[in-house]
């Protein structure tokens, strides 16, 4: 938890949330407990496996905004993180990845078939415990927000060795990928704590505009060659064909268009070729390009929570979009 | 529709039962227009593979039993074939079957990865439309439900190639992977329609004595030997080292059993080994054996809607419990 604030400036509620953020570390194990032995594995595997636990983070913080209690807003902090483990067991087999967050993919361990159906129980899982609330509205956002992820998955996997995709389709395809989930666990977690419905309004908003940033910046890192001194993988995207922001750039606005398109459209590239890309698109600019675009979306995400009267918690959710742009991992 | 009637007997239900029907199958294909093109192709494409449509003829029968109309039952109807979609779209990743009812399967047209996603797609989908009816018991059952499914499809991969599985294991297998959702069907048919609360419970119970009975058949249909002449593929099951209810009485009661395990265990197997287990286990009485437990449970089932006050509507629910038994595809 400590990961989304500044150092040095330790806010009244860091404590506070630190706390529910062990409490949802315990109770995750319970919830994805099953009888069904592999599943069970699965799933744990998965958990143990880490990850930031952003989603979940803004549920939490979500409960700040209005009168509820971390108890209330946990089976949704979880159901959310429980979503997005889904989508990345999906991913995985589509991907030909065998390792993620540095451990074995769930594909790799357990092949194809497992990963299909570990993805839709935890998606399954999820909407049970969405469902607990009782809620219509949290249902349908719910329901609606996987249906965006699966179209924004297959929309990566058609626009594969498409250099010359368009910004907006760039922008469209993130935003179901990624920028939706995180938009209703901001707006979910304000709305089930009874926040008003301005402030619901203002988080849906806050958390698309820090959801497009964090795909975005998640697309950089994938081209800064200092993550290869920390052992990270990089160019994974060049070499699988998905055109990301700093490429899509390049492609336009690069004089060595045609040497980037040439090795970019090969299905097999060697690792001197990805590197040639990555030189090529950042001194064209694309990198930076990128940056300066996901800093527009965290400079509108800060000016949507103005709205948030406490200074402390305004500074929580500005600490969290400043996180998004300056993290390395 | 006609299918689930006895021939001859024509209830004062089927006109309008058949109406519903009709307007169900224009509504399919808009409830799943989406303006993703391959997802689009890839549902359109399972629509028109067609299928019995058992299970949304069950929700709109349970208009029946309480006050509603069609109009009221519809979104059930659709979200219900949906999850069924889902699941045979799923597991054609797993199964390395090209076809399906005839038709190229979508993993054989559009790859493991569309597939994975076509199926969250056709589940998130369903979970939306049920999510209209705002009805908390209605999303936490069907989300209970997937996760059953999702748990039988993992133990038959588990017990692949495991001949001595108890019929116990089989049993509870099969009603994760198929009963339950039939039942689903039956019982949120009758209580979305303001049905009693005896009768929805009669109906659940209706629902998984002939989802049970609806499994066996089609475990049996794998061992008949005359479907081969309608050009049906037969011994899949046997081919791929799934034990049901035929082989795992075999494999306690024949004489052969040595025969028939050493051919079973076998990862490939010949077409004649294949017919030669088929001989084997009917010789024994494994297939008479399964339709003995069928039949038990349609008993169970016609049993259970004797509570339905209206004969001829209690006709049609022991009509179709008739046809799951009788049915030879």
């Amino acid at each position: 938890m400590e990961r989304f604030f500044a150092k040095g400036k330790k806010s009244p509620y860091y404590q506070e949330i630190q706390a529910a953020f062990l409490t949802m570390e315990k109770q995750f194990e319970q919830t994805l407990r099953t009888d069904h032995r592999v599943l069970s594995k699965a799933a744990t595997h998965l958990l143990k496996s880490g990850g930031k636990r952003l989603r979940p983070a803004l549920v939490l913080l979500g409960g700040r905004l209005g009168q509820q209690s971390d108890v209330h807003q946990m089976p949704l902090a979880l159901a959310m993180e429980t979503v997005h483990m889904a989508t990345l067991v999906h991913d995985d087999v589509v991907d030909s990845a065998a390792l993620r967050r540095g451990k074995p993919t769930v594909k790799a361990k357990w092949g194809n078939e497992v990963s299909v159906f570990t993805g839709t129980f935890l998606l399954a899982r999820a909407m049970s415990m969405i469902a607990s609330y009782e809620d219509a509205y949290l249902n349908q956002r719910t329901a609606e927000v996987a249906l965006e992820m699966c179209c924004g998955e297959l929309d990566q996997m058609n626009s594969a060795f498409q250099i010359d995709e368009s910004t907006d389709t760039y922008k469209k395809r993130i935003k179901q990928k990624t920028a939706y989930l995180i938009s209703a666990c901001c707006e979910l977690g304000a709305y089930i704590s009874g926040a008003s419905r301005e402030i619901v309004a203002a988080l849906r908003y806050y958390g698309e505009a820090i959801g497009m940033a964090f795909q975005i910046t998640d697309d950089i890192l994938d081209y800064q060659l200092n993550n290869m001194t920390l052992g990270k993988v990089i160019g994974g995207d060049i070499r699988e064909g998905i055109a990301t922001l700093p490429l899509i750039y390049a492609a336009k606005h690069s004089s060595q268009r045609e040497r980037i398109l040439s090795i970019f459209s090969k299905k097999q590239k060697g690792e001197e070729e990805v590197r040639e890309v990555i030189g090529l698109v950042s001194a064209c600019g694309g990198i930076r390009y990128a940056e300066d675009i996901a800093e527009k979306h965290i400079a509108e995400a800060k000016k949507a929570v103005e709205i948030i009267e406490d200074r402390e918690l305004r500074e929580v959710y500005h600490q969290i979009a400043d996180f998004i742009l300056t993290r390395n991992q």
